[in-house]
């Protein structure tokens, strides 16, 4: 009978062990999976924001086309991170710079989001026309959305 | 004076060696980023298709909001990738499934990647009705345009 039970109770702890495992493995590719995302774009974010500072700081050349070109890529890529923020498993900053914060004040986390929008569009559009006090005017204001928000979600 | 003169030619190999490992090294790294840089955005263009085909094949139940919102994201991802494949270093199809009959056919390539900025931006205005129908047909069509770029340019 003992025997029995103990066979039954190993069996249930099996099936328990392994439903659990599961969980935690998809859990997990699906964290990864939105980390990867998110990562992915504001990498994408920094290649366009590089060519762009290396030119205010006149490191290298203005080009205005390239300005241009890479101030319209910033403004449609300010839309992409935030999805690889939300979502199944999503919310976890395990072995990133991204903070908890982020999920506790949400809220606050996508109105400086969204700043990063307006900032880039107005950026883009600036680009548009040969003023360079205005591109570096709306380049700089961009630059400090970003900080803000890093200042506050970010663990560097 | 034999040995004067292998010496001599020895150390201008040596420096002629020097400068072509560093110069392939230059051109390998800005080839590895305009790499990266493509094959991140092509990865989050797959990632945000994937939720909207799951949907549209019926695999996952239709969510009208997360369909606007991906279809949205791929309107702006349409955007990016093609800065990847232009600039120094990045003509190059080693090691990726990207054909060299892109930098042969540049024009051509240049209007499939706007047929897909065209055909996700119809989709994303097709997202914010509730017509099915609609939605289905514009979506068909923009996963066309993929199609038709992969047929020409992709080695897969």
């Amino acid at each position: 009978m003992k025997g029995k039970f103990n066979k039954l109770l190993a069996s249930g702890l099996t099936v328990l062990l392994l439903s659990s495992a599961t969980s935690a493995l998809a859990q997990s590719d699906e964290a990864q999976d939105a980390i990867e995302y998110r990562q992915s774009a504001l990498q994408l974010i920094r290649a366009n924001f590089g060519v762009m500072a290396d030119m205010v700081r006149g490191d290298v050349e203005f080009d205005a086309a390239v300005f241009a070109q890479k101030s319209k890529n910033l403004s449609h890529l300010a839309h992409i991170p935030w999805d690889g923020f939300t979502g199944a498993g999503a919310n976890t900053s395990e072995g990133t710079d991204a903070l908890p914060e982020i999920w506790e004040d949400w809220s606050d986390f996508e109105q400086k989001a969204q700043a990063l929008v307006d900032a880039s569009a107005e950026l883009a559009l600036a680009a548009e026309d040969d003023n360079m006090g205005q591109i570096r005017a709306k380049f700089m204001a961009t630059v400090q959305t970003c900080r803000e928000c890093h200042n506050n979600y970010r663990a560097d």
